[in-house]
């Protein structure tokens, strides 16, 4: 047993966390300053600004890919960095504790997982046109396919529609919490659908590419998450009316949505439970900053009640689930999926409640500041309440690791 | 004993129950609506609208004090409805179940706080100049008092100044989560500020009315508390530089600060507990609608998992939170302040952490809806987090109440 | 709305506190201590004394008779005290404080059922046979209706049989967790069994008088709940074959157990509850008072970490707990047992939730002395953990109060 | 990275497991129904008989020597199995499924903890006297630290005394919760007693090796934790009144009391830690099976209300728990206690709330039989409350750990 990580991982791991110290720390700094103007401002505030990328963001991604700091997520040595689960996991935590840093990395949900499915499931001809330019930055993408108006924590109750009819496929539906559909670069939706209601139930449904100005594709609202935007990117609710795309803008052929839906969960989720990993670290060093710093009552704040318990809380929590989540992705190395569902599952639950508890004791400690967004805390809570939510409730993920663990017994 | 309502509180709360149906929550539903608007729209959103007040607003409130339904909270029965702690809480609860309901009846912070400031303690002048105009409806008032530069849930930290120089106060400070000070019938704050650092701890300090207008006052900008502004009445940070006054604008004399916000605690806690007793009611019966109405894994989602047990528990988790601010009420209306001080800050510990518990728990079973402004769960559990830190932090609450109970054995 | 008890009440109250002080909490703390001897004796022991009982207890039950101060929770008032159920809440909650309390007034539970059941149900002969008896102190009585082999939170589990043969009732069965058959003045069981499967579900079941010593009783083991034996009374596994009695051993008639059982539950739970009110209010005091002598790193421990927050916490689960109880138990008085079901419900989930959690604080408190028998909070807990279970585990109570609140929405 | 265990590690595991599941599961069983016998034995029990040793069991342990499953903690190739910390942590989680495997290894605390004194620090004649006769099992030892009469969470509180006069040390004191001392097989106690008191604080207290029938030594009574006696070991309150030894009893010599108990913690928390795993691992087992044979309401009980949410949290929380435990072993192995101080700490806090966390579960799935002695469930949740203090309360360590927290920031 050995709990250390490759030398590889630990060069890029250097490598990373100083560019982001130099590169990205300073200039998160001002843009967060400037969300929060003053009052007049505010009042007429031009909305549009927040929706854009600013040239500053753009010239930090070039200096990223120019650092060899780049794809780092994907396995693959030429496209990508090649390396493994847990050794990219080391890098997603060190992500997780800046909001920009992912994006800038070009390591960013949804278009890592949306890259992984062009690369495993892809045509030449669909990597071509999507895969590479997503490769490099040029365009984003996203996700559609959580619903409105069903219970999409049950896969079966999708409405929406991809029909065949002749060399076409048509779609239908609307799907909300699209991630990403706001981004001005946002060329490319990956959209899920019912295809043949008579196949077996894992073979009904399709997944297809859809340009984002197909006509019938529209753009309804974006959706506010706990108050957030979370712009440019944002989330987006987005109907699909008799929109028509050739057959080959299926992935892999029709029917096989469910097989690549699975396919694309499991590194995706040690990557969004690892950021959250790094999202907690950062939280609670705010936390304990903040605490030292602070004095009221005649003693710095973490001295007071049981600030110094919930600090040790905390660290146990973090240290714990870092090392859950390492070890999914140790399996999902060694044994594949396959080997991999109950962990890959556990790490979804657990790791938003650590974020969302820290967030909480952190925001505490700051006092009202702890509500502004003068920190990264009450996005913080945010993101971790809506993981909860995200890719599947809690409560389908208890399920299926109640069900492994029952299935011991059975 | 006897837990039963008053014919007077039944009376008021039957009429009140029916102005909000009939009145209030049609209004409600399509004002929420228009929050969320099309993509479009929302980009170049005039954020100007959302800070104003709509006539249909002055409408209904020109109605509910038509129907006598006006300055409820208000123990004096000619400026209000003379009604004792104990049955205004039944209509405070009503209220807590809408957003707006609150200010249509003239009944919402910080103005009923401020209100009975000017009321038991102001001069025949102050009254005169701002009590009847903010009875009247026709202006809002702000409450300067937490500081973002120290520790505010220690008051002794308080830096800002109201300094006595011959006929004048002069102010100096800076003050955040003045709730209100958005709104633009916002024409009076009450500051608090050091007068005498030589005088007893409790008599150091001044309140002083300032209006907003007064040169060296400068709203500094709006803070979102996680991530809501709370429009249009919002929170500012506010600063002030050697704003000058009479002296008669300091309210009861220079050094009663302290005094005055105590009294103004009491029964303070007690509407905005209640209020909250009405969300947590409000956000409980949404779980269980959407519960019972969506289907997932070929159940309404009430009857999956541990459902049924969280709305137990949450039904439990009310009741006794009535009870308890229901009983400080009681206290307060027959022992006064002094007999009440453990149960006010009890019932402050007490009131967020059952919304925060329950909007969690509708906000999942609300799915991604729960994290939209499609209902107002993001709200409520907002409202809940930000009050375990207005007026006091949970720690400083749990303070008190722990001397209080350790005082039997000391 | 009033929170105040009655004058009957006050001045029972008043009572019952002073001889609890001067007669019972003096033996209390010797007979606590005569259990916990050396070493030596410990290994041999005569268990034996264990389960009898001293005349010393015997000569407290007669003091307080004499001081009228018996069968005060029985509502007849020839009988008993004639006290509405929040009346003698009051009583209950100080009984609560003290483990031999309840049965020095002749007011311990299960005999408080039965003596209730044979009130309301049964027949001159029964009630001079056993109630009798029983009103005097002089002998006891057990409850036998949980099964070992069934899930009996489930009550259509039920697998003994009370079969009607001529003008006979033969039972067979084996019950568990029957408190009190230990009690060398046990004379009496009520058993509970199935009489006619083919009846509509609520009335199959029969209840029966059983004298100890009939024929094909028999104890077979005392059963030890988390290690504690609870003697004399204890709590025993008891197999009934082919124990034959006379039809008038049934109490009021073939078929109407679960119509009595039901209406056994309503005033006990109460009972019980508002002991655990009282329960937990000397283990937050036990808390308190070790807190404040005991002294660590330099400080008293209450000083230490979060241990004060745990004491406000406290004091505010039990304030919320006993507001529950008194309103349970004004509904039962003012509605019936129809009116209060989810509050009889609610308060069995909530009350030893709360003293489990702060029993487990305080054995904190007295580190190794709270886990030994030197105070009563081993036992505490015990009392706690085994009241979710006992009467219906905590589960099926919230699935009521689920049902009950769902019903506002179907 | 590379969470696998070593082929030694895997051979010896397999070995342990398949002499566990042959030799002493069956035994386990027959051993744990004679504790709860019938009432009629129970009243005139023989307690004595619980206080002694089987001949089965002492032939239990004949068989693992054979096998080569004995003294498998001690890193010693000679003396014991040779193992690192990471190694034998899997071992020990095994152990900790069982009641009796500990012992029958002879790998049971307090044993395995001061053989590990005596191995590091004894010099050759104490090892000859006391070590030897510890590894083969012949006798058995305590130690004796925790004082009843102040708070040893702080341990300059100690007021027991070893004062070396002239070329002896002569001991003072009272301790409790001397685990073992009841042992008919213990023969040698280790005592912590103030040599120096104006020495620097960590060289005040010495180490004395005391045969437990040396004059003044005196077993006052058994300590039952939590009702339960934990027989043949138990618990002792230990007087030492003038108890005169040669100097050469002093293990070390004078003054280095605090540094033997801090090398004695590392690998003792190691082992206790894992074998929590394994009993909690034993203790969801259980509840599984349970919930999977008893039905009610018409379904198997694991599938009713929250019970395969809380089957899921268990699972995650012991994964979570056993990773955190080996990281702290592999930080013993490489870096020393110095590297691994708040590791050690975060599992002592960590692994005890988990056990508890599910036994509480089990018990309720078990209904009534969880609270019984049928199910080793009551005494798994004893066994974790017990350990939340022994060992220095949670609290304490939770200190420690934010202390090294803070540290990073200070």
């Amino acid at each position: 047993m050995d709990f250390g990580q490759s030398d590889r991982a630990r060069d890029l791991l250097e490598r990373l966390r100083a560019f982001i110290a130099t590169e990205i720390v300073p200039v998160e700094q001002r843009l967060r300053a400037a969300r929060s103007e003053p009052h007049a401002q505010r009042r007429d505030s031009s909305a549009d600004q927040a929706w854009a990328v600013s040239p500053e963001f753009r010239e930090l991604q070039r200096k990223a890919r120019e650092h060899g700091l780049w794809n780092l997520f994907l396995p693959d040595p030429e496209l990508g960095a090649g390396l493994s689960n847990v050794e990219y996991a080391a890098l997603a935590e060190e992500m997780g504790r800046s909001i920009f840093a992912s994006a800038v990395f070009n390591c960013d949900a949804p278009d890592t997982g949306n890259m992984e499915v062009l690369y495993h499931y892809g045509s030449d001809a669909q990597k071509q046109r999507w895969l590479r330019p997503l490769l490099d930055g040029e365009i984003r993408s996203a996700f559609c396919m959580t619903e409105p108006d069903v219970a999409s924590s049950d896969a079966t109750n999708m409405a929406a529609t991809a029909v065949v009819e002749g060399s076409e496929v048509v779609l239908n539906g609307r799907k909300w919490w699209s991630t990403g559909v706001g981004h001005p670069d946002c060329k490319i939706l990956i959209f899920m659908g019912l295809t043949d209601p008579d196949a077996h139930r894992y073979q009904r449904h399709s997944m297809v590419l859809v340009p984002i100005d197909t006509p019938g594709v529209r753009i309804e609202r974006m959706l506010p998450a706990m108050g957030f935007y979370d712009e440019p990117g944002g989330h987006g609710e987005v109907s699909f009316t008799n929109v028509r795309l050739p057959l080959d803008a299926i992935i892999a052929g029709p029917g096989r949505g469910f097989e690549i839906a699975q396919g694309r969960l499991g590194p995706g989720r040690i990557h969004h439970c690892m950021r959250l990993v790094g999202l907690a670290e950062q939280t609670l060093e705010l936390a304990c900053r903040r605490g030292l710093e602070r004095v009221a009552f005649g003693k710095p704040l973490v001295n007071l009640g049981g600030n110094r318990e919930r600090i040790a809380d905390a660290r146990i929590a973090i240290n714990q689930l870092r090392l859950l989540v390492l070890h999914a992705a140790w399996l999902l190395d060694t044994q594949g999926l396959a080997g991999a569902r109950s962990a890959v599952s556990e790490i979804k639950v657990a790791a938003p409640r650590v974020v969302q508890q820290i967030a909480d004791f952190a925001i505490q400690i700051h006092g009202g500041a702890g509500l502004s967004d003068d920190f990264p805390l009450s996005g913080a809570w945010t993101a971790a309440r809506a993981l909860r939510l995200a890719d599947g409730p809690d409560e389908v993920h208890q399920g299926l690791v109640a069900r492994f663990e029952l299935g011991k017994y059975n």
